[in-house]
């Protein structure tokens, strides 16, 4: 079980959130190098369980951190660590994807996110662990720090996983499925899959091009804004809630629904009372029927995708690689062009009409995951609650803070219209501070 | 003026199609080696007029077609040299962008499109000139290999020049807006545009990624279809056309035909005619007037993900960057995220009934540009022709042959549904060849 006690003086400034730890160190009251030493002393005491990176030198880190020390600066993440799920290029650190094809694999790149965070002034801690390719095959060595026995969730395994167990603040994952989304509610961390490219995806590796996402985890809603701000995500109105008082919330069910565990219906439940409790309006939002297409659309995408983002993967290796992905790229299902463009359409048409039944709530509430993590490694849950949402381009967050059976973690997703990633943002403040309440009670 | 007479032998090979090079390779009748150093004395010979390329290496290319000639091989592109458009990264050359502030630019890495020749047996020749970030800012120092005097076209400059002048025989480019058809329309050259992500766009400059096409150029409609054979582009029927007589061709004059020139406009007349002499039905295609709005969603969509895509050049070099891109990074002109959704929304909708139009044809026709190449450098000449296409994610094949004032070159397009690549390509070859014919006759 994770140590959940930070200090906030010496070695437990690995706890702190990044909102925290930048206004410190904007202060003059820690230096960077003190809070990566902090969180390299946890990774040190905590890596032979978690297991989260795939490269992590401290001499590297230490040193950066000591150049952000003496540079000083104002930006915003100044001196902040972040893990990078290793299929996002960096131009100092080995980019593998976890793949045995791509350990000599070093580009001297960084991708635009990665650029975009270290302008920022953040230091990039090192590469979080992943399944392969960010889609299935090998698993991340990772384990959940709630419980080593389990996964903690894919694909961006490490991400969640090292945020979760203080090894760092911030860490950034991808999502074509569900694996931004997943991990962050099987780890108990907040995380969020923006609006599909309100960030770019230039330099992480591509699976599904008009789906793939990045996003970001973090231990509180105020360090997803903070991220989104440096990322330049702005709603087209600023988001100004005071309280959950006359809020209202659509709750969706999904088409899947019937593959919810107790632990999911229970928590969709609880969050409703609770919201109720506190004045919020509840209103069970019913998709139309067309929506049940979309998770076979889904697949459709992500597989002729596959095929044209892995060709050369596909010339150059063959049947070397991983067994499911080598029927996937030779179309083993027989997909059809017109297959795509169907599958496009729907989600184009669908992706219309869920953002104008969407504009009628404040957040749309829908379950994360089936429940809580599965014993791993093989097993690394499914992202059949995610995909449709991926497939939507919506901003989805997830609010960790439930419980499942074992007190393992549990979270729900916050969804809305495409570009109200900070309005969600927000709403999951709130509700994520009501559900860590009504917890302790 | 081009000298277009190719000799076959010796020096003569740089005009052979890649077709025809690649049969004589295969042969045994051509080295690789015999090849590139025709492409190379002409390039010799030519350059200070055309300036097509940005890096290009004579002994890494020799070296290169050598190890090609060794190692023998059945790759279908095996000794062909082509060229790169210089935002495509190359993991053995520089890549520039044509930017003052990438001039030190070496990503070591290929993109997936160069991955992919290479594994065909391509050898790449080199890098050419393009206008900054494939966008707009600094001019390609190319010039039209028909006339010093006018522009190649923009993007893509060098690769259209250097494919029209015999330097190549076939190059890469990418289109945003027209940036691949027109240059091929001014320059006199086949090119095509494929369906939106149906080649990765992975290791290319990204300037809107849910538009962002790779291109490429080539002498002959043949060889279009080598390249997409080689890229895996596959129709769901494959085409079996064998005379123009009794197809369909739909002609659209699209949304700014108040924009077309006099040879643009007669270039369209003498080809209905031709086709009808042919034995083809011509059929005026006029499109819903929803697809009046796709001009302008075409730049709200641009400028929007530019902001994403540049967003780390805009924190580095703020209003170092030229100064429209520094307006377009700041939104000056005021886009909300609600018109970006409308404008994809109403993409969606159009590329929906676009492919239920065209349906009933076996290609439409329509302007590739507004007329000929203007004169050089600062006017590149303009997309109008072409933004709404790339927004619609259609196929493009420009199929060159009219002439304008003074004997400049002009293309027509093809277009057609998504994923009907290779019907388009075989289509524009049995139009290329009735143009030449007829222009000859």
């Amino acid at each position: 079980m994770v140590d959940r006690a930070p200090s906030l003086t010496g070695a437990g400034a690995n706890w702190l959130t990044a909102s925290e730890a930048a206004s410190q160190i904007k202060a003059g009251d820690l230096t960077c190098e003190s809070l990566v030493t902090a969180c390299l002393d946890r990774w040190r005491a905590r890596n032979d369980e978690v297991r989260a990176w795939t490269h992590l030198d401290p001499e590297q880190v230490l040193s950066a951190a000591r150049a952000c020390d003496d540079a000083g600066g104002a930006g915003p993440l100044r001196g902040i660590p972040i893990g990078v799920k290793d299929i996002i290029t960096t131009h100092d650190m080995p980019t593998r994807f976890n793949s045995p094809h791509f350990q000599d694999h070093f580009p001297n790149i960084d991708a635009a996110s990665v650029a975009t965070l270290r302008l920022a002034g953040a230091v990039m801690m090192g590469k979080c662990d992943t399944v392969e390719f960010a889609i299935n095959g090998r698993r991340a060595a990772t384990r959940n720090p709630y419980d080593p026995s389990r996964t903690p969730g894919g694909s961006s395994s490490g991400s969640a996983a090292a945020v979760a167990d203080g090894q760092v603040p911030i860490a950034l994952g991808t999502q074509t499925g569900g694996s931004v989304i997943r991990p962050a509610s099987y780890c108990g961390v907040y995380a969020i899959k923006p609006t599909w490219n309100a960030v770019s995806a230039e330099g992480f590796k591509v699976c599904s091009a008009s789906i793939d996402t990045l996003g970001w985890y973090a231990r509180s809603a105020e360090d997803l804004d903070l991220v989104a701000e440096v990322f330049a995500i702005h709603d087209d109105e600023t988001p100004a809630y005071e309280s959950l008082s006359g809020m209202r919330f659509g709750f969706c069910q999904t088409p899947v629904w019937d593959q919810a565990e107790a632990e999911t219906r229970a928590a969709m439940a609880r969050l409703a009372d609770l919201l109720r409790e506190a004045g919020a309006t509840i209103v069970e939002l019913e998709l139309p029927p067309e929506f049940a297409g979309l998770a076979s659309a889904h697949k459709v995408v992500m597989q002729a995708e596959m095929r044209s983002a892995f060709l050369a993967e596909s010339r150059r290796l063959g049947n070397a690689l991983y067994p499911e992905m080598v029927g996937i790229l030779a179309n083993k299902d027989g997909h059809r062009r017109a297959d795509l463009v169907a599958a496009q359409d729907l989600a184009a048409s669908c992706r219309k009409s869920f953002d104008a039944l969407a504009a009628g709530f404040d957040a749309v509430v829908t379950p994360s995951t089936a429940g809580v993590a599965p014993k791993g490694p093989d097993d690394t849950g499914a992202a059949t609650f995610n995909r449709m949402w991926t497939l939507l381009h919506t901003p989805c967050v997830n609010v960790p803070g439930f419980c499942g059976p074992q007190g393992l973690p549990l979270g729900l997703t916050l969804t809305g219209p495409r570009f109200h990633d900070r309005h969600l943002i927000a709403a999951a403040g709130l509700v994520g501070e009501l559900v860590a309440a009504r917890a302790e009670a």
